[in-house]
């Protein structure tokens, strides 16, 4: 009977469907209308013990997470999300209460990006807390943007700062007190954005060849857009936007920042290549009407130039697909 | 690099993109042509230790079943399966090769059942194998069937023989020899079928009130459907269509063949509440089309009789959510 009140619980969480829903959770699907619009697919699965710690985060943050974790990747391809089914595996050392709260985090998320959970799974596990979500999301037939789209010549842009996740990871594993920076650092770990909104404004005023958001850490997704474009690319190091918090926490560890901006990843800040000449109005225009800064960070080259990073002296050093990694 | 090497050998195995997908594995999102029709989302998840064992099933197995669990939904749901995209949360002692056998247990299913792989994740987990999957679906506005629309008096009927994935079960945990129906019995357990083909053949002569597969066992899914439909049902034990393998394996442990047919998972038949009348013509047609039988196996009646279970003499039990153990 204990598992039929939970999923009583968890449906009345999830609350009635949406517009354009027919039959959301509790039957052998969800039922919907067709957007009328290109349909978009992901999925991302959070382990326990690889993705996240329960000593570092709350249920309702590792819940959240993995839900944004999804939603950055429709963005990234240009589109808005749209409806989400959700894998709970919960291990005897959870209570009822901590389920809900996994689904709080995911609930609290989708409200503020207009996401509907229409079904889901919840099952045993034997040891750790696993969370799969799969979602859905629809895209303007001229708005979807891969990664392979990037021309030798491009300017490369990147949302926001970079650096805060690892930064806030690396502080929590250090157990840095909640001083200064650290704070944010720890918070970009464990509660990033997607950036559906900065998507969205840069097709109002710019034509986006390539786009990824960056998950695997700058150095890497770089590459994935240059092997999927058939491109290299060249980052200026002292264009890259590192955050704040991320210098601090990398002072007080005694590591570079510009390492740190490299290699972290869940980041979910959007790695974009456009036309060289739209970059000025696109960060403008980014700027204003969603207040996260665009940056210019480097530019498309030739394919057999691979992927490099220009250090301010003008030295020129290999990115390997190991962001972190290949610098030490 | 041995994660590239997977993932290029894992695209490798999906293919190229289908008819209608745009993007498949290997960008932010897979993207696609809306199919006009309602669009249908489900999903499920297995767990190593959980709902399967590795000295019972081949990795091709685990990942087959799965796929096989999904479609099946989508099927009780009265549409076809479309898309799917793939997590697989590999442990430390699988090696790339077995992650590329629960691959190719996936991707044979889709094959036969019309179903794209159009995106993934492949991650590490800290203890066992887990296999989570979501699947699109689209079916017609008029075949859409949920749980709940049974009305009184409507005839209960269920596809195929049950009991088999149970026995089968039992069979494995009681490494019994595979001679006569007990290796069928673990073939059903290991490999059951989806009946996408019997729903739609079910469509062609009838029209059903209520549908569900039988994934949590008869006595469970028969009280999903009540609950739902705001009806209670009486099923007749001699009518059941017990499999005659798992009528062996009872025999051979000892325990009631209706019992395991009540209590079986994972059978993946169609248990369907539909018009009296159109019960001989509906049995006639799918057995015709799907060479599939048709079973009638009880009524629908008013809510207040709850779910009961008529046995020969006339004696009725009351059917409870959980189908094995309320009859200990």
């Amino acid at each position: 009977m204990a598992e039929f009140d939970l999923i009583g619980k968890l449906r009345s969480a999830i609350g009635p469907p949406g517009h354009g829903t027919l039959v959301g959770p509790g039957d052998d699907t969800a039922v919907y209308e067709p957007s009328g619009q290109l349909e978009l697919l992901t999925c991302d699965v959070f382990v326990e013990g690889i993705h996240f710690r329960r000593d570092f985060a709350t249920f309702e943050e590792i819940g959240a997470k993995c839900m944004v974790a999804n939603i950055s990747d429709v963005a990234a391809m240009g589109g808005f999300p749209s409806r989400a089914v959700l894998s709970v595996c919960v291990p005897p050392d959870m209570t009822d209460g901590d389920v809900e709260s996994v689904y709080a985090g995911v609930l609290d998320v989708c409200a503020q990006y207009g996401v509907e959970v229409v079904g889901g799974d919840t099952v045993g596990s034997p040891a750790g807390l696993v969370v799969s979500i799969a979602l859905t999301g629809a895209a303007a037939r001229n708005h979807v943007v891969t990664r392979a789209g990037a021309v030798v010549g491009d300017a490369v842009v990147v949302t926001g700062s970079l650096g805060g996740s690892e930064a806030g990871l690396r502080a929590l594993t250090e157990a840095l007190p909640d001083e200064g920076g650290v704070l944010e650092a720890k918070r970009r770990h464990l509660l990033p954005a997607p950036r559906v909104a900065e998507a969205q404004a840069l097709f109002e005023v710019a034509t986006p060849h390539a786009m990824i958001d960056v998950s695997d850490g700058l150095s890497s997704d770089v590459w994935h857009i240059a092997e999927e474009s058939g491109v290299g690319v060249v980052l200026e190091a002292e264009s890259i936007p590192v955050a704040a918090c991320a210098i601090e926490v990398a002072e007080r560890l005694g590591v570079d920042p510009l390492e740190l901006a490299l290699a972290s990843g869940e980041e979910f800040e959007l790695l974009v290549a456009l036309p060289e000449g739209e970059v000025a109005r696109a960060a403008e225009h980014v700027k204003a009407v969603t207040g996260t800064a665009l940056t210019r960070i480097g530019e498309v080259r030739e394919s057999e130039e691979g992927c490099t990073l220009v250090r301010a002296g003008g030295s020129e050093l290999p990115l390997a697909r190991a962001g972190y990694e290949h610098l030490k």
